[in-house]
């Protein structure tokens, strides 16, 4: 290994990467896999009028995409009810976390999110310098008066949060989030991670209020909408807070014709209703095939399950393995004890005809072993 | 303006952006441009190949993309003869850039490139907290031997030259590049950015050797492959600096459909050589237009010629917004005395015809001001 001249915090960083692909663990298998149901994308795809608008926008890949993401910005505030200076998109949520981390945190900053919540954003603070104060779960919930209590404790100028949570689907209603809001310190910002927010009940995403400088939420194309391979998610925050982003951003970064799949896609507001439903009836179905297999679905506002396995971390673990040995992608939380459970997408009847075939196999498996 | 907790690095930073997009110019003029030949697209359009790739890839984009950009790191790797870990892919050579300052740059690092280079490197330099140590062109082209001296001068890490150069479109020979290359000192990384290399005479660039640690290549999809819109670049380097962009890259970036339009695009070698040739055309016909106006077109080794206006950086300005205001989307060098020149990227025989109608008349007003 050389001795490239990196900075000292480059040099104390791993090389190693948040998540491995699946298509990292077909290549190592040999084969595809059967179902892909590990990684929460929405296998039941984008709109039709998103792929025919993505259909006709290859052919103008040759243009740079507009760096101001003008047209989509005008959309999403015109729907959100703020102002497009209220919006900032970049190539998925993972990169304006990026962004976010990069503009707040510098040498052993301290940062608060929860023990086994997002790990690309844990990657993004260690990416900077920041200093991880990490909040257990409560009742497999994120816990938002011990993450205040300790954004306070700790003076840490940045708190993250999931509503919904992923891995674990769990959510607090609006009025609660709202409460965690009004209460978050000065020289303090929510990063309010919103990415499941389309599968949750009525009443979980409280009012948006861009005049409130202690908040941003984020929102993806990635998940409901069905473009996780087109890479665009979007924050809403004070305009002040969301024009800061032109500091850092790649403002070239959203590809162009990823730009024209999102604009048509939140147009087609009939699509969304569609995938909801799907995404409604495959939770039972997965809940279902876990009950028949007497282990524990937990209730979920995303679009996926966690299954309690029944026992500890190692055990899911092997479960989650002779499940990917017979062909579905599955994946599990990385904090005890949330590891007791296997996460589950939202498939379509193939799909989850592909996992209940092979649960009852892999829980045998697993329990051989 | 609210207080954000931003590091005193980030509040230091301006929040304006490295480039005007051309539809920021369009929605202010309230009309779109006649020719868009200002930001060195490649006209001419991707390999039908690729288009039709990206296409069958719309109704794919459910899945996230490969995070290790395996089949086009592999393809990649073959073409350049070295193995699939040289090679490292990213959101542009724009982001891939700012990865790479972002590895080594910290407070005050000194950076050596040269004034009037590529405004988005000076960018990420700056926002990562360095400072730029800039050269000055000689005789329109960089200059490899002062870039060198002034970087063993000032102990900097990282030094960057394009081959071919944007914006004069001068370049060195393979010869000279290599000199430049085996003379940068230890404790420096070359960043030897080609995106234009597919325009160049034959032995413009050096045997890419990915032994050699001090060096890192970038190439893109943007320029002649006509992606620009897609945004796909790659790095080539030593593995061990390759591998390190794992430490600070935004994994799953680069969007699904670009990357199988990139993949389609190096395979279709007779669609490149065809756009070498419609270039090769243009830049001709770029050069007879201007000699016709008794301006002077310099020699270009990529898809773009700049045009020496004969007087004043503030001459030429006037030249370029009396051809915007006309319809024809041109830029201009940034610095002193290249900012004498205007910058026309390679169009199509209408693309051109737009350049040629509107060139009398913007002169003409430019002198009268």
């Amino acid at each position: 290994m050389n001795d490239y001249p990196f900075t000292s915090l480059t040099k104390s960083l791993p090389s190693t990467v948040p998540f491995v692909g699946p298509e990292a663990q077909e290549r190592q298998m040999g084969k595809p896999f059967q179902a892909r149901i590990g990684a929460n994308e929405s296998v039941f795809g984008p709109s039709p009028q998103a792929i025919e608008a993505m259909r006709l926008a290859a052919m103008d890949v040759w243009r740079y995409c507009d760096p101001e993401n003008h047209d989509l910005k005008e959309e999403l505030a015109t729907i959100h009810g703020v102002k497009p200076e209220n919006i900032v998109v970049g190539e998925g949520i993972d990169a304006l976390l990026g962004n976010l981390v990069r503009m707040i945190v510098s040498n052993d900053t301290p940062v608060v999110t929860s023990l086994g919540a997002y790990p690309t954003f844990n990657y993004h603070v260690a990416g900077f310098g920041g200093r991880l104060e990490l909040v257990p779960y409560k009742n497999d919930r994120e816990d938002p008066e011990t993450l205040i209590e300790r954004a306070k404790a700790t003076s840490a100028p940045l708190i993250y949060f999931a509503n919904p949570d992923n891995p674990m689907g769990s959510w607090h209603d609006a009025n609660s989030v709202q409460a965690m809001i009004d209460a978050v310190p000065e020289g303090a910002i929510l990063c309010l991670d919103e990415a499941y927010i389309e599968f949750a009940p009525e009443l979980t995403a409280p009012p948006i209020d861009v005049s409130n400088p202690r908040v941003i939420r984020f929102r993806t194309f990635s998940k409901a909408y069905g473009m996780a391979g087109a890479r665009v998610g979007y924050g809403i925050a004070e305009a002040g807070l969301a024009l800061a982003f032109n500091k850092v951003r790649n403002h070239f970064g959203v590809n162009s014709i990823a730009q024209a799949g999102a604009l048509a896609s939140i147009r087609d507001r009939g699509w969304l209703l569609n995938v909801r439903q799907l995404v409604d009836k495959a939770r039972n179905e997965i809940a279902h095939i876990a009950r028949a297999n007497n282990i524990k679905p937990l209730v979920s506002a995303a679009n996926f399950v966690a299954i309690d396995c029944g026992r500890d971390g190692v055990f899911a673990r092997r479960v989650l393995n002779e499940l990917v040995t017979r062909g579905v992608f599955v994946r599990m939380p990385f904090a005890a004890p949330q590891d007791r459970c296997i996460r589950v997408s939202a498939g379509r009847p193939e799909d989850l005809a592909a996992f209940e075939a092979a649960l009852p196999e892999a829980i045998k498996a697993a329990e051989l072993f």
